[in-house]
């Protein structure tokens, strides 16, 4: 017998029929002979209708109240479910975070989990129950506030969840069948990834793959726990993340890149005409981090000799723009920097692949690629098993679906491998 | 500076600028020098919008998780009015019914309050912060399961809090401004009664009065906290409830009778032919206590010497009339009674008054009134300070407008008392 932990979404439980479409679901898990834990997302727009009504009470909501405001939608999402659960005949209990063991620090909006106390989940378990648990919140370890994770929490919290009760998977039921080669929408012929490494699809996920959030795989790679993203509208099998994607019987070898990711928003700034001395560059970040904007890439050009200044620019999410562009300015003068550029049509293509550490020739290849399909390179940036560049916003579709093909990611071309490979 | 708890119904907080208009009203308190806290209902119809979904999910939901589910109402309201506190500039915090120490039994749905720890309370009080609850909910003492108090919760849930915390006094706020002397829809003369005892509105709340729910006003009497009935559209006194309503300045003769109740709610069932004897009636109401029916008037009548056998009559809510009529069907034969008959178009009017100790005329003044105005009375029943007969439906206004007069209740009448009594 298995302990399964199941994630359902906003979407999977939109509306009365989708919950008792997803309790089906579950019920079929639990009479396969597995223990059952699901974790449930607020129903459909629940929470943007209540960012909206905390608008019109006030312009700028403390923290502790939005987050009491906003853990309402998944307290009523998971009772439903357990009450369609209960409707089938199976028994089940619905848990607030807080009551699932979910502790987190104090951070409203965006708490981090400390610790996971699951004693109340594994009771139920005991008892032959199904235990429902609301995602995206805990309580405060100090204060003992309701809490919110922020962007991607539900996920969090069903990755943390199986790690603290040692499950032996987590499903991440979506909207779609898995992790793609590429976005479909811009690659018709991209493929669904059957198994990825946490290293690879924290990649993706950190170059715009939306799937799966960071702080979940990061989380998930902590503990060894595999993951199973997958469609909650069929039994297919979806895409497994796991340590090593290689070792269960696949003798087949292992593909150079996992996939292409894409992300359009973010903006680019160009610190114009920096005086080329020791610590100018460490002020202008210091400065940007005072004010709490997350970086992506950056590039300085080589001095130019002739004035003895440089350029900087670097990458930024594109709502942080203004206030980034606001806090250099407050210290132009000190630093004695020229001017300001601000770029927000750009886009940055990844190539992902743990295959390009043995593969030196990834980055000629792509650059041929990107060269063939007309698109110009503005900054480069590699990690040990990625490689992003910046290009601008119109050309990304045309990059991307350069890439996949260059690297035989295409439908065809990786069906003829598998096929061949693999002797099936 | 005195501590007042404030309870807002639903009506009071049904949208944003209700929620608001509260908050003003709110702050206006607490700067009036006083330590505030506030319990808070659902906003407007959001219960009735979560039954439906419940239902839609559900025929049967488990108790446990409906209560989960309708938790979630108070949850958003008293949120939206921290954040609508917060943004007039004075600091507010929300709290659940399990954070502020509302410990109950078990019993979903109907919970009954245990015990009120409010620690967390009296910090945020401490910390010169207006606290907000959630009304209608608690956590039980045994499974730490979320609970609901049921019909009248927020009123109980604020007037167990304000005796926990020694408040000085519970403000319920209501759409009207206090109790009156009957249904101003019924008796257009009919007035606010400015001073009540606990146990004349306990009898009117007993007796059909919706203003107040019976509970709460017992739980107010065993700790002798004064509760003021008033409107949130007005800043006008509404009613107080009080252990002596005559004690504070007030020279002016108690009146005889404070106010006439009506019920539509209940109906007639009568047993025809019981065998007269030891025990039969003990049979009929164990029956009926056994499917958790709550009998109000019972009449026997005299047995007839002839047939040695008599008829029981009595009065129960409308909605538990098939419940009981099946329940008795199945001991007509152990029983032997002849049949039974069901009658839902009966009220209840009901003279409720302390004088009325001192006195003996009142009952002769009462159904005298009736008979003039052609009521027939079905059935009576007394308490020391109430007088309560059914009569037929159709005749509840007319018997409402008779007693209000007779008791010179209306409104010029009793201005009149007033002004010449005290002379001002």
């Amino acid at each position: 017998m298995a302990l399964v932990v199941q994630k359902y979404g906003g979407s999977s439980v939109a509306d009365a029929s989708c919950i008792k479409r997803v309790a089906q679901r579950i019920v079929a898990t639990k009479k396969a002979g597995n223990d059952v834990v699901v974790v449930v997302s607020a129903m459909g727009d629940t929470t943007d209708e209540l960012l909206d009504l905390a608008q019109q009470v006030s312009p700028l909501p403390p923290g502790r109240e939005l987050d009491m405001l906003l853990t309402s939608g998944e307290r009523i999402s998971m009772a439903l479910l357990a009450m369609a659960i209960a409707n089938l005949g199976h028994e089940a209990r619905s848990f607030t975070g807080s009551q699932a063991g979910v502790i987190t620090d104090s951070t409203h909006g965006k708490a981090r989990i400390i610790d996971v106390t699951p004693s109340r989940i594994r009771e139920a378990l005991d008892e032959g129950q199904i235990a429902i648990v609301a995602g995206f919140q805990g309580v405060s370890q100090n204060t003992k506030d309701i809490t919110t994770l922020g962007r991607g929490g539900s996920d969090t919290t069903a990755v943390a969840l199986a790690a603290a009760l040692d499950a032996d998977v987590c499903e991440i039921y979506t909207d779609v069948d898995g992790v793609f080669t590429a976005d479909p929408r811009i690659v018709p012929a991209a493929r669904k990834i059957p198994r990825i490494s946490y290293e690879e699809m924290m990649e993706m996920a950190a170059c715009g793959a939306k799937i799966l959030h960071l702080r979940c795989v990061e989380y998930a790679r902590r503990f060894s726990l595999p993951i199973h993203v997958r469609s909650s509208f069929s039994t297919k099998e979806g895409t497994w993340v796991v340590s090593d994607p290689d070792s269960e019987g696949n003798e087949m070898e292992q593909p150079i890149i996992s996939g292409v990711a894409h992300d359009r928003s973010e903006a680019k700034i160009t610190v114009v005409g920096v005086p080329d001395k020791v610590g100018e560059a460490a002020t202008i970040f210091k400065t940007l981090a005072d004010a709490e904007i997350n970086i992506d890439m950056i590039v300085q050009n080589v001095s130019a000799a002739a004035t003895g200044r440089t350029d900087i620019s670097f990458t930024l999410p594109t709502t942080d723009g203004s206030a980034a562009l606001t806090a250099l300015k407050k210290v132009q003068e000190r630093i004695g920097f020229e001017s300001l550029q601000f770029d927000d049509q750009i886009g940055k293509v990844s190539l992902i692949g743990a295959g390009m550490r043995s593969h030196p020739g990834v980055t000629a290849t792509f650059f041929a690629a990107l060269a063939d399909a007309g698109v110009n390179i503005e900054m480069i940036s590699t990690s040990e098993i990625r490689i992003s560049v910046i290009v601008g916003q119109d050309e990304v579709d045309a990059a991307v679906a350069a890439a996949h093909r260059a690297f035989d990611l295409d439908a065809d071309q990786v069906e003829a491998v598998i096929y061949g490979g693999t002797g099936r």
